[in-house]
C-alpha cells in the first residue's frame, strides 16, 4: 500500500509546527499563533495557506530575510488609525498585532483603521477578517504582494493578485466570510492543470505577449494570469495596493518582493485592516438575527437542476473545518514528510513527530 | 440627413433637466443638484447613469413612488457613524445629504461611515465616491439594487448587481476612481446585443433554469445575467447587500424593488458610504504625490503588441469628461427628444428646449 495521505489531529500537527517555529527564535505564543493560523487554513480546506507555507517561511527565517521576533512598532496613530512598521517580522506576528490593534480602535471609536507597511506574507486573509467576528464586528483584511498580473492590454505583471476578506458575524448561521484573490484562479491551479496535461480555460491567463492562451505552459512560462472579470478585478488589485501600500507609505507594485523568488530582501507586504463595530449603527443582535434572515433567504433560492444546495460565501469553509475538526485532518504525504523533516532539523521530539505519521491513507 | 444624435452644452441640458425636476416639487437647488449627477454621467461616457434615467425619475415622482422634497432623517449617530433614513427621496438628493455627513464626520474623526435605508436609485455609484476627493479623503459608495443575479448553482435573482465605487485622490494625475457592477455586463450590453442579433459570450448570463447560454433572449426571457468572476462577484454583491440593507435595518434581497418594473412601492435602496481621510494615515500631499508616482509606474507597462496605452481605474471617464467638457456632449438625438418631450409637459420656456437640439449630427 503506497501513502498518498495522513489523517492527522489538528492538535498534533499545530504543536509540531509551533516547535519548529520556535526553534529558528519565534517565542511560543507566537509560535503557536503562527502554527495556528496555518493549521485553520488546512482544515478549512484553504490548503493553499496552510502547512504548505512553513518550508519557505523557515527558509526565509533561516536567511534573515523574515524576522521571528522584532515587534511590529506603531508609527503613528489616532484614536481610530493607526500606520504600523512591521520591521519584516512574519507577517502573522504582524497582523495580529495590527488586528489587535485595529479592533481596539474599533471598541473605542466604532470604526478602526490600520495599514501596515514591511510585512511579510500573512497567510488566509479571512484569518486576520474573522478576528472581527467575536466582538460583533464585520472585519476586512486585504494585503498586496509581489506583482502577478498584468494591466488590461499590458504584458508585464504589474499589480498582485492582492486578496480581499471580509468577515460579518451571524446568529445561529455561520458568519459570513468572503476571502478571495483579486486573480481569476490562484497560480496554484494553473500548475495543478499543468501536471495533469489539462488545457485551461480561456480567459485563466496570457503568454508573455499578452496574449489569450489555454496552454498552462504559456501562462508559466514569462506568461501571467488574469484580474478576474478584467478591469474589475484589475481596479480592486490597484485599491487594494494603494491601501496597503501607499497609505502606510510601504511598497508597491514590483517593490513588494515575491515569497519564493526573491532572496535579496525581505517581502515588504502592506496590509490594510478595518474593523466596524455593528453596535454603531443598530443593537448587534438585531443585526446578526437579520444576517441569519438573509442567508436562509439566499439558501431557500430555486436551484439549477442537479444543484441541492447554494452556500453563503464562506459557508463550505466552515463546514469542511467542522468536519475536519471531528474526524481528522486529512493532508497530502508529501507534505507531511516535509513537515517532519523539518521537524528532524528543529529537534522536534520524536514521538510527537511519530504522531504525524501514525495514520496513513492509501 | 436622419440626425442620430445632437451635440449639446452640458450646462443647457443641465438647465432644462432641472427645471423639468424643480415642475416636479424638487427644490431649485437639489433640481441642479441632480441634474448635474445625471449629465456628470453622461460627461464621463457612463450613459447608462446619465439622462438616460431622467423618464423613469419623472415617472415615479409623478406616481408618488419616490419624493422630490422629503429631508433624509439621521436615525442614530455617533461622532464617526450613521444611520440614516431616505424616507423614499429621490435617490441623490439621500446620497448627497449621507455623503456630506459621512464627509464631515471623517473630518472630525477620520473616518465616516453612514448606512442608508429607504433611498431609491442614486445614479452612479462613483458620483458620491468622488465627493471625497476635494477633502483629500478616500471615498467609497455601495449600494444594493434589486435582484438581478442568481446565487452560483441558483436559478433565480437573488442579489442585485450591486455597485461599489472607490475614489482616492492623486497630485498631478487624474484620480484613481473605480465604479464596478458586481455583475459580469450590465444588462444593457444583453439588451444591445439582442438588437444586433449578435450572440453574447459564454459567461455573460444563464436562462431560467440556470444553464448556460450564449442567446441574448434566453438571458432576457426569464434569465439572468451572471456575478463577475462567479463566487467572488457573488460574495461582493453580499456583502454590499449586507453594508446597504442590514447595517441600516432597511431592505435587502427582493425587498429593494425594481425601478423600472415595480410600481405599487418605492425602491427601498439602501446605501453605505464611507469617507477616510487620508491626513490621519500620513501627509495628504506626500500620498497623492506617491498615487501620481503608482499611476506612473503603472502606465509605464510592457503592453501587448497592438496596445498603444493603458488606464488607471476612472482614466478614461476623466479623458472624455475632459473632451466633451471643451467640445460638447453628444447624445442620441432618441434621449434628446425624450428630454425635450418632459420639458413641454414641465412648461420648460422653449427657447432653452430649442438649444437641446440646435446641433444635430448625422
Amino acid at each position: 500500500m503506497s501513502t498518498s495521505s495522513y489523517r492527522i489531529s489538528p492538535e498534533s500537527l499545530i504543536r509540531v509546527c509551533a516547535v519548529i517555529l520556535q526553534h529558528y527564535g519565534t517565542s511560543p505564543s507566537d509560535a503557536k499563533m503562527v502554527a495556528d493560523s496555518l493549521i485553520e487554513a488546512d482544515l478549512r480546506g484553504i490548503s493553499s495557506h496552510g502547512v504548505l507555507r512553513l518550508p519557505i517561511y523557515i527558509k526565509r527565517l533561516q536567511q534573515g530575510l523574515v524576522f521571528a521576533k522584532v515587534e511590529p512598532k506603531v508609527i503613528n496613530e489616532t484614536p481610530n488609525t493607526a500606520v504600523m512598521d512591521g520591521r519584516d517580522g512574519l507577517g502573522q506576528i504582524v497582523a495580529d498585532r495590527a488586528m489587535a490593534l485595529c479592533i481596539q480602535k474599533a471598541k473605542g471609536n466604532h470604526i478602526g483603521a490600520v495599514t501596515v507597511r514591511n510585512s511579510s506574507h500573512f497567510g488566509a486573509a479571512a484569518y486576520w477578517a474573522m478576528k472581527a467576528l467575536d466582538h460583533d464586528m464585520i472585519g476586512i483584511a486585504v494585503s498586496n504582494t509581489t506583482p502577478l498580473m498584468p494591466v488590461p492590454g499590458g504584458a508585464e505583471a504589474r499589480t498582485g493578485n492582492n486578496p480581499i476578506a471580509v468577515a460579518v458575524p451571524a446568529d445561529r448561521e455561520y458568519p459570513i466570510v468572503l476571502d478571495m484573490a483579486t486573480s481569476v484562479v490562484a497560480l496554484g491551479k494553473v500548475l495543478l492543470a499543468q501536471k495533469k496535461g489539462d488545457a485551461v480555460p480561456l480567459g485563466w491567463g496570457v503568454d508573455e505577449k499578452g496574449h489569450d492562451t489555454t496552454d498552462p505552459a504559456d501562462i508559466l512560462d514569462g506568461g501571467f494570469i488574469l484580474p478576474v472579470g478584467g478591469p474589475k478585478g484589475y481596479g480592486l488589485a490597484i485599491l487594494v495596493d494603494i491601501l496597503s501600500g501607499l497609505l502606510s507609505q510601504g511598497a508597491t507594485g514590483s517593490a513588494v518582493k515575491s515569497l519564493y523568488h526573491d532572496f535579496t530582501e525581505p517581502n515588504h507586504v502592506g496590509h490594510f485592516f478595518l474593523a466596524i463595530q455593528v453596535g454603531a449603527f443598530l443593537d448587534p443582535v438585531l443585526f446578526k438575527q437579520s444576517v441569519d434572515r438573509y442567508v436562509q433567504y439566499i439558501k431557500a433560492t430555486r436551484k439549477t437542476p442537479g444543484v441541492h444546495e447554494v452556500y453563503l460565501p464562506g459557508e463550505p469553509e466552515f463546514r469542511r473545518r467542522q468536519a475536519q475538526a471531528a474526524e481528522g485532518l486529512i493532508l497530502p504525504s508529501s507534505l507531511i514528510e516535509d513537515v517532519v523533516s523539518l521537524g528532524r532539523e528543529a529537534d522536534v521530539e520524536a514521538r510527537w513527530l511519530d504522531e504525524l505519521t501514525r495514520e496513513p491513507l492509501a
